[in-house]
């Protein structure tokens, strides 16, 4: 009990050791003998504690060359959430997709109100590339995911950009895609999206949104009536 | 780097583990020896995984008794999202009190139409703790905490009460609380709250609790711009 306190101690003041020595995503950390000697605890505890940061993907342990800092989204792990101990994955898909229904209306708005020139380009250029997909029968999927994601980044909002991709890669991992029906709802409301955050009408970005994802709850509602 | 992975299939492999034997919340593991054989993996990748898998608050590490699965919020760690890592602490309460604007009204829409004759009763029983606390001078941030968190319950959703607390605790951390003021704004906007759930009035809730947080909105900007 007292030595478990104490890698929890450990993790912490790792943790204070990034912040106040500015490492960088991907910079390397001393070694667990400096680390130990820093701290003042042994070996064993700083390797426990550089597990459970590994764990929360606050740190990156490659074996042979070294501890570093987390190259992506530093702090944010594997399933941060802990959708993979929800067992009834359906109601935890319609679930998710009620969040996006609270939350992307909004995200679009401020998307049109906030959003930069180059961020709007990119926005655009994903909303082609989708299209290119969708005409080609590629799976557009994760294109998909990253055009909601650029939405949610140009709203400047500092979390909406790390949960906004959770909660989408979730709802595509439990529903049956497959087929990847709506195709032209999809081009012809991402168009609307688009021409909205474009024009900087952000209540037309949020009634665009909102049909978006209309289609879409309604589509993974079908997906599971016909299961 | 072939090493590194080992321990991440381990870790996923440990997850389904317990999902496949049905361990519940509390319940042990097998020991670190018994999981190598049954895994085919050495004991040192046992112990990265279960470490990696605590960091992740999957499992709990009792020394000199074993390895568990976590009592509560499994898979739901220490700061999911990151926030510690977010520099602009100022911006991030901003931030994330924009997503409480967000979902909390509609949630409190759901919790009128969905929540049970028994979570009403707690839902009153906690806007009652946190009037007392507040006649008291006590500090009522937890009761408050609890009594959203309950209304998020209410709604059914199997994701939001996960998600909410840590959002709201993250906002009370990075907020100077130590006035404590907006009292009789805080017991007036939740009994309303209370009033419209219990009347099964989903517009009067979304509204009653839109009107809290535009409340609570303006005292934390007042509070940054006196600092």
């Amino acid at each position: 009990m007292l030595t478990e306190k104490l890698s929890e101690i450990t993790e912490k003041r790792l943790i204070e050791y990034i912040k106040e020595h500015g490492l960088k995503a991907g910079e390397r950390l001393p070694n667990e003998s400096d680390l130990s000697k820093l701290l003042g605890v042994g070996r064993g505890t700083i390797r426990e504690a550089v597990r459970m940061l590994a764990g929360r993907n606050v740190l990156d342990v490659r074996h042979g060359s070294g501890t570093f800092v987390a190259a992506d989204k530093i702090g944010v792990g594997d399933d941060p959430l802990g959708f993979t101990f929800i067992d009834d994955k359906k109601q935890l898909t319609f679930d998710l997709m009620e969040i996006r229904m609270m939350i992307e209306p909004r995200i679009a708005s401020m998307a049109a109100l906030m959003a930069d020139e180059e961020q709007i380009a990119e926005i655009k250029a994903l909303a082609k590339a989708v299209e290119m997909q969708i005409h080609n029968d590629v799976n557009h999927i994760n294109t998909d995911i990253l055009f909601h994601s650029k939405i949610a980044e140009s709203t400047g909002n500092l979390v909406i950009p790390n949960l906004m991709p959770i909660i989408q890669q979730a709802i595509v991992m439990f529903i049956n895609v497959t087929d990847r029906d709506l195709k032209q709802e999809t081009i012809e409301t991402h168009r609307a999206i688009v021409d909205s955050i474009e024009a900087r009408d952000p209540i037309g970005a949020s009634d665009a949104m909102m049909l978006h994802l209309i289609y879409n709850r309604n589509r993974i509602k079908k997906i599971f009536a016909d299961q």
